[in-house]
């Protein structure tokens, strides 16, 4: 089905057998740029915040590469944060930071804000479907988060359930195993088009979200809809609106 | 310090590095002798529901000794619990039930009634402190749980996720580094001595809640206090009470 210029259904109208929505967090979430920017300044005022977060989350699907790759054993996102961070410090003219200072910016991606339409999205789709995340994040950041943001999951899932990243199938069909549900009962949710398309080849439904602001209000992203995904949602309260809840 | 006699602190009274509170989860939140015998009543109103309820239970450590000794690979407890209504149907008369009333009746589990002061105990105990399942059973069933009962978990961790069943330290220890937190800071809230026993082992704070009608109110269990425990409670209410919540 062509998708139509009122951002309602575009492969399929179809939700009669959907049961779980599974949803990517950093970037769909939450605002990890303008967190991350925000934590390092006040740090460190003259570091470009910015730019800082840029690097810093550029750094992250290297590094998963090498856990993926057999080079480094299985590694929580928190520990590869702090890998990371390390390489980074210098280029920013901030070596000198304590242990505990490192300590307390690494934590950081646990106390990200959510985007404004999260806590009200979630909470009406939560009433007609069991809400979880699906994140490479590792569960105690992720509980950390939805404490800190208010975020009502049903259910914290993680790389480090499946003990695998995404896109690894071992997390989308994860999902369904845990819930005991057909993939296609499963719809991955996230602003990224190939985490959809990954989870779409193991037979799961996909919601793209716009998030134009995710590497910052001064560089949107293209946010173009794609014809295999099943929804194209503005939000998530306008993804709530097209699922009816 | 000895236990008084208004169920107030015993081994120490300090709480105030008390993070995480991981609870026990059948008998000690849910309900499941009730809940079972009801469910099974329902399917063939003949069979003695209570009885029917001990003997699905009697069988899980048993079962779950198989799987730690070898015997059996990593299995979760929706088939474990499958396992073992297979092999007590027949003594039970109710051999001839389908196969979709089987895979209902093992889902019974799932969704079992909280005690009556779980809900509004945990909404206050999670004002204060992360609060989070640490039980044998799977996640999902775990999620579907708190789905159906309303209940309030910041965090589902289970079995599952360590690939270990309790009381194996690596779960006790496990939520401790799920959180990045020392053992001292976690408190695990059960209604069995033998968990909490193995739960001090590791380092963690205990709590002993009374669930006298655990086996059925015609046969209250003891539910003496313990001097090694750091609290005792009569109910969550009474937990959050001691803690100031």
């Amino acid at each position: 089905m062509a998708y139509s210029a009122n951002n309602k259904q575009m492969r399929t109208n179809s939700h009669s057998n959907l049961k779980i929505l599974a949803f990517d967090v950093f970037g769909t979430v939450v605002d990890w740029h303008s967190g991350i920017a925000r934590e390092v300044r006040a740090l460190r005022p003259t570091v470009d915040g910015e730019m800082f977060a840029l690097a810093w989350r550029a750094g992250y699907q290297p590094a998963m590469r090498r856990v993926m790759s057999g080079e480094l054993g299985w590694t929580l996102i928190d520990d590869l944060h702090r890998l990371i961070l390390e390489q980074i410090l210098g280029q920013f003219g901030i070596a000198d930071l304590s242990e505990s200072e490192k300590h307390h910016l690494n934590k950081a991606w646990h106390r990200l804000d959510p985007w404004p339409d999260v806590v009200s999205g979630l909470t009406r789709l939560k009433s007609r479907f069991t809400i979880c995340t699906l994140s490479n994040g590792n569960i105690g950041l992720l509980a950390d988060m939805a404490k800190h943001g208010g975020l009502p999951w049903d259910c914290i899932l993680s790389a480090e359930v499946f003990r695998a990243y995404k896109p690894d199938p071992a997390t989308y069909l994860g999902v369904a195993k845990v819930f005991d549900v057909t993939p296609a009962e499963v719809m991955l949710v996230a602003a990224h088009q190939d985490d959809l398309a990954a989870a779409r080849a193991c037979g799961l439904q996909t919601a793209y979200v716009e998030r134009s602001a995710e590497f910052g209000a001064a560089h949107p992203k293209d946010i173009s809809p794609h014809k295999d995904n099943n929804w194209h949602a503005q939000d998530f309260l306008s993804l709530a609106d097209q699922l009816g809840c």
